[in-house]
């Protein structure tokens, strides 16, 4: 395991809380639809770089249930240095290429196309500067206005309870911006938010911080789940699905050719599997 | 139409009628397994970027039949102006960004597990250079020794009846280090052949780099379809095909993160449809 100050653990152990949390809430979904689907874990560690600060690793949480196409809830705890050009395009590391980064990381793909997909990542990184980031948004391969509705105004509720830093109006057009699909020109989803490098230069700043991001984790927590409930029971037709695996096929373009996480995991010699649990289980293209 | 001149209207032509027997042979293909399928062919047309040497477009064909799950077979022939810091990334282009392109893509993603999927495209490009480029790959979810060493063999007579420029040796190891996908350290097939940059800086330079694209379509026309014929009868089980679709999940996560094909498609105003016609119809990741 790598060395860790303070902020460091206490930024660790929230994100590993809020995994068990999320992990819990959604089996206690399956044992609802009557299935017995529980998630899968597998630790990884990364390779060190050859000091002390360097490796690390992650738990990649799985579920594959009646509810839960595909769950993935991922956390990682990694250091090192970052090699080379890439280190340049990372805050803080043009200079001293050291880096440290903590965050969970999900995606579900629901088996019910009336049920929106959703992704939902907050990670906190040190190199020489130290910041917060993170994200959520709803993917709904058939959109229903009262469950963008609910998802946002739980965010946004997260983001006025911790301002500043939290700006729901800012972060929510980060998301636009940040999920969209330029060749095709349309949007991954129907938003939520996005935030990265909300610095946390000294201490209070960091509390204030990581309140936003707790925040964050609990805003998830209350709205998703009770979307889920809202649609899992509805019929879906075979033309319903086909929509489904159209639009995955979009998502799957999105993480491969734009996602920047799934980039920097690429680069940074993360876990294959973990990183790309964000990708659907099955996806069309015409 | 974009202008062209002698050499590109030649290649442009080769191209056009190398598609046509193409999807004959693959249509021939359709018919002996009891199949109507054909193609369907769309034009599409590059919007210009303001001056007359600008514009040109192309014609998609995509077939869905009971041996082709889903071919696809393009001819494009564009032209343009290269934009801001990716003309620097192409060949020629750094000091005047005007390009002009023509060639042919096919990608053929088969329903039985045992016949390879294949890739081929040959290329002329235009810039303050002039060459051609081009390759082609077999990706067999289930491998045969001897449908690879068809595959190359056709591939190294066609290099070596055109050498200079034709280079198997070098060809086949380009391929061998462009089709790799580095995130999960494998191959995305069993490799053939790829080469960039012929250039034509006078007329026997074209004369002799054009004799060898032609060469390579024939090898293409003269492998492939015996191999499909090899394998089409062959029974798979759903294991097989589950094989297959995973399979498949590399060759998108190929074509969408490392293709310089797919990211010169999306940065040139290419048609979406088209570029993206390399994806398989379905994909499955675990």
């Amino acid at each position: 395991m790598i060395a860790m100050d303070e902020q460091q653990q206490a930024a660790r152990s929230w994100f590993e809380a809020l995994r068990t949390r999320i992990c819990a809430a959604f089996e206690a979904i399956e044992r609802e639809a009557g299935s017995d689907a529980t998630f899968d874990y597998l630790a990884w560690t990364r390779p060190p770089d050859g000091d002390a600060e360097s490796g690390g690793g992650g738990v990649r949480g799985l579920m594959k249930g009646s509810v839960f196409e595909k769950g993935g809830v991922n956390v990682s705890t990694v250091g090192g240095a970052l090699q080379g050009d890439f280190a340049k395009t990372i805050h803080g590391a043009a200079e001293n290429p050291a880096f440290f980064a903590t965050g969970i990381s999900l995606v579900a793909h629901m088996a019910n196309p009336h049920v929106p997909a959703v992704h939902m990542n907050t990670r906190f990184l040190a190199t020489t500067k130290r910041w917060f980031g993170g994200g959520a948004d709803l993917n709904p391969p058939i959109p229903y206005d009262e469950d963008t509705a609910d998802f946002h105004a739980a965010l946004a509720a997260a983001c006025e309870a911790n301002s500043p830093p939290g700006d729901y109006p800012r972060f929510a057009k980060w998301a636009e911006d940040y999920f969209w699909i330029p060749h095709r020109n349309v949007s991954r989803g129907v938003g939520g938010i996005f935030y990265d490098h909300l610095e946390c230069g000294d201490e209070a700043a960091f509390d204030a911080t990581f309140a936003l991001t707790r925040a964050v984790g609990e805003a998830f927590l209350a709205s998703f789940p009770a979307i889920v409930r809202r649609r899992m029971g509805m019929a879906a037709s075979e033309a319903d699905r086909e929509t489904m695996l159209a639009y995955r096929g979009r998502y799957a373009e999105f993480n491969l050719v734009y996602d920047r996480g799934t980039s920097f995991g690429l680069k940074t010699g993360g876990n294959i599997d973990a990183i790309l649990m964000s990708l659907p289980p099955v996806a069309t293209w015409s």
